[in-house]
């Protein structure tokens, strides 16, 4: 056995998560569900939830493998807070799925292939993450404010609610 | 009438999608259904999907407003594009749903209080824009890459697939 081979051998030992991750992506790209994306979210060591990109089979944009996976793992757990769990995913998370993996307070994050590799495959990520960064040329999304008044009493109907749940 | 009260109601007028997101805010927030956080997106001038902010009652950390809105109108129209709709939230989206509103590619995004405000009645907006942009002092989630060889394969496939179906 090559060193190499062996060394292989031993990362994929070493990462049970990650690859059950690619095997949930390679699953729904050969599916035609998406992208080649998967995610698994891990607690105490064991998965509880899998998600691979379902874009193209639920028409659904957000179907993103985190989300999915974030979605069922909460659902399972019976809690929107996955504040002892952890997730792995094929790729570097986009914007969209990496503040979800914030809102779910998920505090550790386990990532193979980079923004700029999805970019090459034709995945715009790199893009969004340049727009919030303020440091794309031209801006696919136009922006536009109006009535904060109307918005701010409702923020303000929030503050005041007797019972309101904080979170 | 004063002048303010007359701007104020010519403003109602002139926008009634903002205040229909509002209404939708409303009733989430008064069922205890999340925060006050209301969108819709119009299609060819009619409101064709309504969301708010639904993360406590369906214990689902991705279900704010604009992403609720978002799969409902991908439901609706029975595909993932919206790129001929427009989106009014009653709040500047977060980084998950201003990149959600990327991936539905909405050119035209309306909102009403910004990502401050957000923050000032206890919600991380401002400080998940912060992490993204490289400007937050203590980050909440850890990022580790690893099995960048394995998951580039993957990326390879994608490529490589004769049924791809790009998007």
């Amino acid at each position: 056995m090559s060193r190499e081979r062996a060394v292989s051998m031993n990362a994929a030992a070493a990462d049970p998560f990650l690859q059950a991750a690619i095997r949930e992506a390679q699953k729904g790209m050969r599916h035609n569900h998406g992208g080649p994306f998967g995610a698994v979210i891990v607690h105490a060591g064991h998965i509880i939830a899998r998600g691979h990109n379902q874009v193209l089979k639920n028409n659904d944009p957000t179907a993103h493998a985190e989300i999915v996976a974030i979605r069922r793992a909460a659902a399972r757990l019976g809690r929107f807070d996955l504040d002892d769990c952890e997730i792995w995913s094929t790729c570097e998370p986009c914007p969209m799925c990496f503040a979800a993996i914030h809102w779910a307070r998920i505090p550790l994050l386990h990532y193979g292939c980079t923004r700029d590799d999805a970019a090459a495959i034709g995945f715009d990520d790199a893009l969004i993450y340049a727009v919030i960064r303020g440091e794309a040329g031209v801006e696919p999304v136009t922006r536009l404010q109006l009535g904060r008044p109307e918005c701010l009493a409702l923020f303000n109907e929030w503050r005041e609610k007797k019972d309101r749940q904080s979170y």
